[in-house]
């Protein structure tokens, strides 16, 4: 076949190049728990990561191995995001809020070989070794020698490897990393992201209609790269030359504030509890958000208040929408020029939603039986998405994901004629009272604004009557003693008379899930002694 | 092979299912001749580029037909772009500026099967037709009935078509579409662009580091259609919700200001020479350059001056820089964060150069055996690119043009440690006089700003003793009587003494190329008898 155009395969590695080459004094800075901060920039790391792969290399691992890590956002684990997928290996990153069960099961079913985690997790990694039958090579990610037993540190490890190294020539088809889903119901499954996957997500995510990363921002990921590739951070940030500020293990409000000034940092991606924790600092200190510019957040809806707080502070908020299964960025809320003259309110409500698809993924809402839905944003039905970065199989689950080709992404939602999406509830959540839907996302936010409601879950309680009726489950602020009547007082002023939950039952604190999202499953079963 | 996520071929036409889907109220705006001004949203566009496939699939044409154009930039023209590659056939995009022999030439090599036209350039197409011993399907793209004998109009071809059609499986690597590159050596060579290369391309265009191409823009692309996709426009801006304005023919500064302000467009493409008419023509009427906010050009190097006065006027300028075998963009000159404090004639000067590579593209400079030169700002080499919107062979010549995977540019360029590109010269316009390179480009660019000069061209002459020595040929601006003592008295003080042409000589007027540039290959020709 005639290569008309050259064909050159789309390989994680050529970021690092590309930023070495046209950003290597870019710096990239990393703040420890100790306080300490130390800065490289792009041309450094790329020697570093190249030092890590030589290291890897004569360690014995090879293309083909897939190594885990467990840690958080700071340049020993940006520079294996390129050293691991640089010897054609598969980086596995790992979410240290997981169980150790859970996390040994990741392991074993990813094959790992080997263990790169933070010396804060050291009773985690002892966990995780006493479950493993098999031995696991373990790189304590430290600045000085190893602590944990049998560990090497990772600057011992890198310290006399050549900083040359020829990237193993994957192709572009072949895994760059690995990551589990949340696992909120049954076992995790993994996802397997290609090097075409993760570079197409990355340009698309440096698209100005998308994240807009370029070389006139300072980033600051609070998102983790231990799960989901902060938001593609990882890699948008050396391809579009921003300078990366990370953040290491300290993510309140008040320390997150204080490097984003020290360093002007101009853009912050982190879910609505870090922002809210921002904010609150701010208030309290009487502060501004100077030098930020910039918000990006998503994982769950942000609250209108805390848009318009934002916004007011001079910030620019986008809400951003994806799921581990879309490398993970798929859409945001941008508007357009149509919408620059409209009123603020109405600019916000626009901002709530979850936004426009990013070109290169495709998205259609269906109902029960897989027809396609207007995109009238009424209509609402099951999320399907298709696209290079979108899963095609699980690494351990039989059979496809897929229908015809499409992805149900578990959600319900609507799509306006401008592409604006809009989520209802995730489809497992909705409850269905009298051939009607009650969104729980919708019943639960009008109770978290009830003054005094720390955290609210609608739930499907099975009903003679009506099939299902919603039950309200709350745990209540410190200090706070707000009652059942008061709540649904407060409700019964929001909603439709019936979807008014019926009864609200208080807990001291609700079950989380490892992503901080409330542990609906968990509560299910318990309450109703329903798997799933 | 296991497929984690999934691979869906990059095509062309899926740019313009997005807009439709996502952007179906934003305008393409277009403009004639005759001053009349036609809108239609993204939606429509869709629809007609639809009838356009159904209408050519019904005239016979089929998976891997070439089709010809000869158009300036209007919503027909942007309707072939998707219809033709739609239904797995190329367009052939060709310059009205070239001779109706060349043309000829041109339609031969790649086989094209029809030609769709503008009205204006039918006394042209019967030079073509003329030239060609074989039967061309003729579609005249008017908006009433065919004039041209044996054509047929374009909107009774589509007229009765169906909106609804599938576009054609390709597959990525499949041609889209055919440009022939100037040709100011010898014969013109035709460049394949793929799906894949342009799509890439687009996603490229779209980053906030390239063009920063996004839904909040009204884009004039003056740079035409009929070369290098308009730099990319034609894909970028549908890509990003942006509206379209086509200026049509009408391309004098007083047209496209109108136009431009009438729209309310917020950012124009075009050559240097068409900025400086957009100067001039605001500075004689007494108007403002509102509501535009951004000046993108390319093509040739623009002035100090004229950036100056673009960045006074409130104009965020980039310089950008391709070639026909590169999509065409291959970077631009945006500035860094650390830039952004230096003073304002140092930020010009960053942004007069050729800018900073696009992420995707690799670009080196080499010695004349080929070995690496250090990108240091100062050691000018080749300029060799690699990547996947980078010409891997040409449809009409024989062998790769690709030394080890890398494409020579044919220009000397220096590269600095921030990745800017400054090109020195042509390689083959270069001066080697006493063994030391005489750039031409400088001697050019001082002759021309010495008061009476218009166009100035430095040619390397064959010299007994110093190899070659430089001579320049100069143009005068109507009325002037500059002599080449004064000519040769400025540059005197602006070159070092070796670096002054020996002689001056004067022509009415200079050869010009059909892309505007002074054809050096004719002068060469004339003066010294060679060929290259």
């Amino acid at each position: 076949m005639r290569e008309f155009m050259q064909f050159r395969d789309l390989r994680v590695c050529d970021i690092l190049d590309f930023a070495a080459a046209n950003h290597g004094d870019t710096e990239v800075v990393s703040a420890f728990a100790d306080g300490t901060v130390v800065r490289h920039g792009y041309l450094e790391i790329q020697e570093r990561a190249k030092r890590a792969a030589n290291a890897l290399t004569d360690a014995g691992f090879a293309r083909g191995d897939a190594i885990a890590t467990l840690g958080w956002n700071d340049h020993r684990h940006l520079e294996l995001y390129y050293a691991i997928p640089g010897i054609g290996g598969a980086i596995h990153t790992i979410n240290p809020r997981v169980s150790a069960d859970q996390i040994a099961y990741m392991i074993e079913t990813a094959k790992d070989k080997a263990l790169a985690f933070d010396p804060s997790l050291s009773e985690l990694v002892s966990a995780i070794v006493a479950r493993i039958d098999r031995p696991l090579t373990l790189i304590e990610m430290c600045s000085g020698p190893a602590q944990f037993p049998a560990a090497i540190g990772y600057e011992n490890f890198i310290k006399d490897a050549s900083p040359q190294f020829q990237w193993v020539s994957v192709k572009e088809t072949d895994p760059f990393g690995i990551c589990f889903t949340s696992g909120t119901t049954g076992n995790p499954k993994a996802v397997v992201y290609t090097h075409r996957s993760t570079v197409l997500h990355a340009m698309a995510c440096c698209m100005a209609e998308a994240q807009a990363v370029s070389g006139r921002e300072t980033i600051l990921p609070v998102v983790p790269m231990f799960h989901a590739n902060a938001w593609g951070l990882a890699h948008s940030a050396p391809m579009a030359g921003a300078k990366l500020v990370l953040p290491g293990p300290r993510l309140d409000g008040n320390s997150v504030l204080d490097l984003a000034v020290a360093e002007q940092v101009t853009f912050i991606c982190g879910v609505p509890t870090v922002w809210q924790a921002i904010l609150d600092v701010a208030e309290q200190q009487g502060r501004t958000l100077s030098p930020i510019k910039r918000a990006g957040m998503g994982g769950s809806a942000p609250s209108r208040l805390m848009v318009e707080r934002l916004e007011h502070a001079g910030l620019d908020v986008f809400h951003a929408w994806g799921m581990t299964e879309t490398n993970p960025s798929a859409g945001t809320g941008f508007l357009k020029a149509k919408h620059l003259s409209l009123k603020e309110e109405d600019q916000i409500t626009l901002k709530l939603g979850q936004g426009r698809p990013i070109f290169g993924l495709q998205r259609k809402i269906v109902d029960d039986d897989g027809h396609d839905l207007p995109t009238d944003g009424q209509s609402a039905g099951r999320l399907m998405v298709s696209g290079n970065w979108v899963v095609g199989e699980y690494l351990n689950a039989e059979g496809s994901p897929l229908e015809e080709g499409w992805f149900d992404t578990g959600d319900i939602a609507t799509i306006d004629e401008d592409g604006y999406m809009k989520l209802v509830d995730r489809s497992k959540d909705l409850i269905k009272s009298g051939g009607e839907w009650i969104s729980s996302i919708e019943v639960e936010s009008h109770a978290q604004g009830v003054p005094g409601v720390l955290h609210a879950a609608a739930l499907a309680e099975p009903d003679p009557k009506w099939g299902e009726r919603p039950l309200l489950v709350v745990s209540r602020q410190p200090g706070s003693r707000v009652s059942d009547t008061e709540i649904l007082t407060v409700l019964a002023t929001k909603l439709v008379k019936w979807q008014v939950p019926d009864k609200v039952i208080f807990r001291d604190a609700l079950p989380m899930t490892a992503t901080g999202k409330i542990d609906k499953r968990r509560l299910r079963e318990e309450l109703f002694g329903m798997i799933n």
